[in-house]
């Protein structure tokens, strides 16, 4: 059986996010597949780095699937890139050893959250960017992303209520950069609780708005949802760069 | 009675070009006319710095209008960010000498041509460039440019076939810049002709590719619009920045 490795990038406006759905909902994993199996003629199932939800966007997802068919990785790669919609983009498609899953195999992920922090017009990145025109104090979410870094319960930042697994995470690294009017938070960790870089974004924006002190960012680990800040929308959001 | 300018920005996918069309055709002049004139409270008329066609972009255009109505430049802002859609953004309105006049006082021009020169997706950015995954000759292509710095008659350069007016203009720069996957055909000139820099853009294109000479550039000059390149299509153009 070969193993095929994808690296896909998504605008994810448009879709209910990764993950595939029964019925006629538009996802990402859902319009590959369909693509796959019509190209290799048999269901084509694939196995995804981790879910991103509705509207979330995605610079560098991984997949791989099984199959037997005869077609060449370069031939698959030319089929998808043509039968795909222009908003998912396949950068490329290669013969993996048969043991790589792209999503037991991850061992550690980015992603980044773009704010558009001004009251002037984002036309062209509008689809990618959060739009923020109030002012953020950048000195206070730097300090309170210090305390975000390393081994914690992120029980607090994880949308799914009943998440009955453990809600330990650790963050290697947090980013505050601003470049003109576009301020990214970026975030790598070994891996992500359903919501949490938005729960993370949210929290920091509230420090930001001074709603929120830094050194509170503590009293967080272990508590339940409410207790850290809004989940910013998913339109700022995408996935970076998985790291295997 | 007072001058106002206003600094636009606006990712023209979705409209019939810049000028107001009769009927219910969406334009950039007509959607901003409409704004303002609901605004104010009184029929407004803007004065671009030039057209721009159906699909094509602006990073900088810049028009004026008159009115005598009371509400101050900044809240005139306010409103037309409030109320335009989200693919126009006004940088600016400001009070202006009422001589200025948006098309008349432009002294010259900057537009873009963008060119997505992979087979790799380009996901993005989508809207903005042209894709053409072939390879281009860069060398020849900035040898073409060369010749067409100048004054020039730039008939076979006019899309506009019955343009009784003189069809002469000055180019006083062309940059060709590649990063990445993407090449860019940046050009200045003192003015346009309708069409003229998608045909440049094209003209441009067919060196590249080897269909054509850059030394018979010059040969160009006076002709029929048939002895010139084909007309590079819209989406990858954008009016960058008008100079007074």
């Amino acid at each position: 059986m070969r193993n095929l490795r994808l690296d896909i990038c998504y605008d994810g406006t448009r879709y209910r996010g990764w993950q595939r759905l029964t019925g006629n909902q538009s996802t990402i994993q859902g319009r590959i597949e369909a693509c796959l199996s019509r190209i290799l003629d048999e269901p084509i199932e694939i196995i995804g780095s981790g879910r991103t939800d509705a509207g979330v966007h995605a610079v560098g997802q991984v997949a791989n699937f099984h199959t037997n068919a005869d077609a060449s990785a370069e031939e698959i790669l030319f089929a998808l890139r043509k039968y795909l919609p222009e908003d998912i983009g396949i950068y490329s498609c290669r013969e993996v050893s048969p043991r790589f899953h792209a999503r037991l195999n991850a061992k550690a992920k980015t992603y980044r959250y773009r704010i558009w922090n001004s009251a002037n017009p984002c036309v062209f990145d509008r689809r990618y960017v959060t739009v923020l025109s109030e002012r953020l104090d950048l000195s206070a979410m730097r300090n309170a992303a210090e305390y975000l870094l390393g081994e914690h319960d992120f029980s607090a930042f994880c949308a799914n209520a009943k998440m009955k697994k453990s809600t330990v995470r650790s963050i290697h690294a947090i980013d505050i950069a601003q470049t003109g009017s576009e301020l990214q938070i970026t975030v790598t960790g070994d891996g992500f609780l359903h919501g949490m870089v938005r729960i993370i974004a949210g929290t920091l924006i509230e420090v930001g708005r001074g709603e929120r002190e830094a050194q509170q960012i503590p009293m967080l680990f272990g508590q339940k949802r409410e207790a850290a800040g809004f989940m910013a929308p998913p339109e700022g959001l995408s996935l970076m760069e998985v790291f295997y």
